[in-house]
């Protein structure tokens, strides 16, 4: 593990920021094909792109209770409790529409509601995840969606890898079709002859996915763009070396541009870290792709105190933070940008991946500033509500209507005023 | 005014989706420009587009200071006023962290932190708005952004308009800069060498602004992509139509592409409306402005029950929405799909705009679908938090290792399993 400093990590946010202008064209070229020619569009991008001709994109019934009856026992247990927990956590943030009442009769507040049809990608190709079907569908059953359509790339087959059907089965999702990269996207966004449009999309996949979630959004809303994982893994001489390599190297293996970051107080800590990952890559199976990611942003930043090294986090702002220090209690209250935060030598990042409850779809790249785990606000919005009574818009029309005026708004002021009539009768 | 049926405002939801590729080149090139060359490029297009030459973006205090002494004092007690109204009704969006403990001494939570930096978009052009300064800046500052920069374009006389200065003042802004456009937009993305580079992005602009808030969207965040303005009157027999009218014109004075509708179970009100329209147009000082706006689509539907024209409010998903019924608060329920909702005779829309509290700036051309007016949370984020105890692990950890198995991420299912080391010792 290459040895990184503060000044590495600044720079690294910046130059994370890729140039994608040669893809954008085409994937232009696929939004707008699908906007005016429909399934013929998606049809025709599916042969060129997925290698598969499909008369049909709807997943059938029987495909999907197929794909549950095959998947074994043990693994439909698993998922139907992580599908629980997940339930658990994300109605927990389920919010009340509220309203403030005044002495003068007036009311005011905001009113929650779901939004009424969610699109959710879940990524094919190499790994097939029914984690990702139950992240993005179930905080959107828990906000209250009343259509939730699912989409998916085919395998070459022209299937969907059961995994991925069966937890569809199990959470009660029937709208499902074979469809993937831009040009799913763009169908659910805009709509074809059998594909209804949505209102929002949601869930990761390739830069095509996240370039044409970017040019669609606007005329419908997305969550995120998405970019590759990262890791970031604060600890203090009280963490086991071995450990923080297996975690660091956990998200290393999802992709060669994953990035895994040790933020650390504790030099030898740091040292033994090097011998950890170099043992433990030997024998992964993903060894190439972890290997790859840890030589493209890899390392460990050693520093005096805690306080930098909290500093150090929030420049990084990781999508994933493991703290183990001494009492990793103590950190939280200062680390401000981190998509999820594991706290203890327990918390290993895949609890969080698969089963613990919060969402595993994170803000990656820096986002994690601005942006926000999925979670059950994203299927909601809110309304305001104004209820103004006769005495307060008495009280206050002249001065409604003076603030219409010094904005040059005059059919404002008059519009206010014109209740004025009522007395004048 | 027009009759409209309800296939006309679900056709309308389509067409509102204007083509922009032509502008989109040219907001391109001034992002690349400002990205690439900073204060200079930013300083080239300010004299380009709003035809001034500054060597400092920046208002100085004295600027702000004078504007504030120059506001005559009636003026200043409105503003201060309604700022105190909308800063009680952000105050209770507040949300708080939240932390849901186990047994097993486990813990899951959400942790929320405001988010670094934000910077505001404040229109210029034919309207000075100080109702956007507030609007903007006090969800920011009641979410506890640390640093919050204003933008507003410069007018020919390289000034900014003293009621956004004075508002400026009134709520303690002091980072303020001279730049509008697409420019203005890039360099809060990016930064230069003048201004820091921001996490957020609020305000709404003309096209050139919304299409450069989509383009820098993803490595900044921005709220919402702004269209023009549209009310919808949701009305029975009980209804004025004089007041009917009156707020319809307030939103068609705004824009030539805003739209103003009625939808009324009343074949007398909608008659009575033309005439009231077609008088009171006479004479308002915007009526070019106003008329252009009714005739491109202005209009009321008549349907024959009140859930039916709730399901064409929904339809419309208007960015203000009217109620002048019997009982509004019947049709609250029912009404999905609206920005602002104003209730009763009294709740004027102008009411909102400027006064009650909760926030003008409202999703527009349908996307109260989806979105949300703007608010605290806009510039709060969430990060998960995960406590996992020794004991959930124990339960817990070969069912974790077995999904991430089925997920084919051996690496993730050894990093969980690494803890067993802790029991060998």
């Amino acid at each position: 593990m290459r040895r990184l400093t503060r000044e590495d990590i600044k720079k690294w946010k910046t130059s994370r920021q890729e140039d994608t202008s040669d893809i954008q064209g085409k994937v232009n070229d696929i939004v707008s094909g699908v906007r005016r020619r429909g399934d013929a569009a998606v049809k025709e991008y599916t042969e060129k792109f997925d290698g598969i001709s499909l008369s049909d994109f709807r997943v059938t019934r029987e495909e999907i209770s197929d794909a549950y009856e095959s998947l074994s026992g043990k693994y439909l247990d698993i998922i139907q409790e992580a599908a629980g927990n997940i339930r658990r956590f994300h109605e927990k943030q389920l919010p009340s529409s509220w309203f403030d009442t005044s002495q003068d009769g007036s009311m005011l507040g905001q009113k929650y509601t779901p939004i009424d049809k969610a699109g959710v990608y879940v990524p094919g190709g190499t790994a097939a995840y029914p984690s990702s079907v139950m992240m993005n569908i179930i905080p959107a059953q828990v906000a209250g969606v009343e259509r939730i359509a699912m989409v998916t790339p085919p395998g070459t087959n022209g299937r969907v890898p059961i995994g991925v059907l069966a937890t569809a089965q199990i959470l009660g999702v029937t709208e499902i079709y074979k469809i993937g990269g831009a040009q799913a996207i763009a169908a659910l966004a805009y709509g074809t002859e059998t594909i209804p449009a949505v209102d929002k999309i949601t869930g990761p996949g390739n830069m095509f996915v996240a370039l044409a979630k970017k040019q669609v959004f606007g005329d419908v809303d997305i969550d995120m763009i998405a970019g590759p994982s990262e890791i970031a893994v604060l600890c203090d001489h009280t963490a086991r070396a071995g450990e923080v390599a297996a975690d660091l190297l956990s998200q290393a293996e999802h992709d060669e541009r994953s990035s895994a970051v040790c933020i650390t107080t504790s030099r030898q800590l740091a040292d033994d870290l090097d011998r950890e990952v170099k043992e433990q890559l030997k024998q992964l199976p993903r060894k190439n792709i972890a290997e790859a990611s840890i030589n493209f942003f890899g390392g460990t930043v050693v520093v005096d105190t805690m306080t930098e090294a909290v500093d150090t986090v929030n420049e990084f702002a990781p999508e994933h933070l493991e703290v183990m220090t001494e009492n990793p209690y103590e950190q939280l209250g200062a680390i401000r940008h981190a998509g999820a935060i594991f706290l203890g030598p327990y918390s290993s990042e895949p609890v969080g991946d698969y089963f613990a409850g919060p969402n595993h779809v994170l803000p990656t790249s820096g986002t994690a500033r601005f942006s926000s785990p999925l979670n059950v606000h994203d299927f909601m919005k809110k309304s305001s509500v104004i209820s103004y009574s006769a005495a307060a818009w008495h009280r206050n029309v002249d001065k409604i209507a003076s603030f219409a005026r010094l904005e040059d708004l005059e059919g404002h002021a008059r519009a206010v005023e014109k209740r004025k009539e009522r007395f004048d009768d």
